[in-house]
């Protein structure tokens, strides 16, 4: 298949690259860097320290040449030249700031980000549309932009029954940042030219990624995606275990009774393979709630403790003030059954891969800023 | 109470300013003409060729001193420094791009109907979160938001019952054009800085919008508001009107069974005021459907060829290719109970109403250019 991936550079893009680099598909990558320009910026820094993709796709062992492009696809002639240029049976878009802080951290920046995020969105499809509207749209969503509603959470639809009458709608969306607030836009975007252009898409709506992909067969450490562990753009497990291996508390914000969905960066490359394998019909988007498992920070924070000890590593936790606006005590129960039924195979967080990507941390220890993980942006 | 209104100078917004300087309000008004700037490049014309608003403030008996500024505020600055200096009681909010034709032109006038409005939005919200939390900010939305759903249409709001448990959402919304998804982008954003900040905010969801302001009362030619009747900016019930008086038939998209909840804009002005009168609480949104009757489109053509007989004008009607991708034959039942329970005595449509539109259109017969009315813009 040539496959299109949009933010090859990312966590995600990376790790989906060699990945699919094994399948020995067709791939053509393109990053603009922006989240490296922004990281620098803001004085933070990957825990790896990984050279950018340009200069590691040498390493990949493809049969098919891998093109790079050096391009930011929120600008619509980029967007409109690659994509005539090598019309791509499948394009995976990660190309979005991915960060809520980030999004928090001041009005330039929130603006960034629904700008950035929503513009690459929209030239996407716009360009599909116009030039090759089989080709088969992978965005990445966010369980976020659920929230934390008091019923149950589909995956991504809701029959509604209302006065003796029915209809299915997009299930309702309210995030609590800006961040989540323009992927719930990217959405209404997304729907709207899937029904009105005839599109096939897939919406995935993804929860808090962790690990290292791929942790078990790291075969060159060059190879590795890039992992963050700051308040802007670590996410919280892989910032706990970071936090653990300098011997700092791990921050929980607020009482950590916050829930939600989490996924190991394996299985989240597995889905991506499976939504590669179920193009959508024309006109359908398919949305699959992304994540495997549910936790709150808490429980969390006692898996990582627990795991860690084993390797003789005493974790110490404090509970800090919430930074966010969020519920800290809410119901929630998110489905996520239909990428099981196309068949992935969850691979459930255990005391193992806690340590595993601990080892793996440990490697770079003498990189982790620990001034760069306690949290500076707040939401009011 | 001192009152900033955004895109003063346009069909709404300086009906709303004749309105409210008739009530002795200060009044701070603000518009960049970009309306004007995009009728010149598409080569339409108002029917009645008004001056900018700079240039007709004068005309108004107002006690206090109205003030105008030529800005755009989908530049942050603008909207920050206006709101600084002024620091308004409330601030109604006109400056959108509000054609759906126009949205579907091509991808840059797409991408600019998103980008202007999400960011004036935006502007909007952000500097008010920062300087004025306590004002109230009044948002004109679209019933179009809604679509055409197979269930009553409520007022903004929806209690979803789901598995035995319950909660409160915004309605779901899917529009059928690029400039009514703006809008539901628009209404993501109010409704994530309203409950995040505790800001008080009203949206009103507006069906079409025909006649003139004040139709019964004009005492200066120079004080009525732009009138449009062309394929991108003219409205169906004001576009029928000027087709019949230049004796072109009315030119009914598809079948015409297409239904929508309509207003005169004495009403819409009527419930300008309503609302201006009903602060939100800190933290809420209020959400009003801004119409009065429900008709199809088919029904309107039938009431204005029986109202302008009345007046020796013989009617004729032409059904062309539908340029929108829209359903035709679909169910349509919107709630609209909010405003009248406020007060609003709606004005309803009637041939006298009909003809005096035709009356003031007449007065500007020459003027009318019918190349201009043919839809040119198809969705697809």
């Amino acid at each position: 298949m040539k496959i299109l991936i949009l933010g090859a550079d990312g966590y995600l893009g990376w790790s989906t690259t060699v990945a699919l680099s094994n399948d020995n598909h067709e791939l053509i990558l393109l990053d603009n860097y922006s989240k490296r320009k922004y990281m620098r910026k803001l004085g933070k820094k990957t825990l790896n320290n990984i050279p950018k993709a340009e200069s590691r796709l040498k390493l990949l062992n493809n049969k098919n040449k891998i093109l790079f492009y050096s391009l930011d696809c929120s600008i619509y002639s980029n967007m409109l030249s690659i994509i005539k240029k090598h019309k791509p049976d499948a394009i995976i878009h990660f190309a979005e700031l991915p960060s809520a802080p980030f999004s928090m951290f001041n009005h330039k920046y929130s603006w960034e980000t629904i700008r950035n995020n929503l513009q690459s969105t929209f030239n996407l499809l716009q360009c599909v549309k116009d030039v090759i509207p089989n080709c088969h749209i992978i965005k990445l969503g966010t369980m976020g932009e659920y929230g934390t509603p008091n019923i149950d959470i589909e995956e991504g639809w809701l029959k509604i029954n209302h006065n003796k009458r029915s209809d299915k709608f997009l299930y309702p969306r309210q995030g609590s940042s800006l961040y989540h607030t323009s992927k719930i836009m990217d959405t209404d975007l997304i729907w709207f030219y899937t029904r009105m252009h005839n599109l096939r898409c897939t919406d995935l709506m993804q929860g808090p990624v962790y690990g290292i992909y791929p942790i078990q067969n790291i075969k060159n450490d060059q190879l590795v995606p890039m992992f963050t562990y700051d308040d802007i753009f670590g996410t919280v497990l892989n910032r706990f275990i970071v936090q653990a291996i300098v011997d700092k508390p791990l921050t929980i914000y607020g009482k950590g009774t916050q829930i939600r969905g989490y996924i190991n960066v394996i299985d989240s490359i597995n889905c991506i393979k499976i939504t590669l394998q179920n193009l959508p019909k024309k006109g359908e988007l398919k949305i699959y709630n992304q994540f495997t498992e549910q936790f709150s920070v808490l429980e969390l924070s006692k898996i990582v403790k627990k795991s860690l000890k084993k390797i003789n590593i005493n974790v110490k936790v404090n509970k800090i003030e919430n930074p966010r606006i969020e519920k800290e005590k809410h119901f929630y129960n998110a489905k996520h059954s239909n990428l099981e039924k196309l068949g992935l195979k969850p691979l459930k967080l255990s005391e193992e891969i806690v340590i595993d990507i601990a080892n793996y941390c440990q490697k770079f220890k003498k990189n982790i800023d620990t001034k760069t993980i306690i949290p500076k942006v707040k939401w009011q």
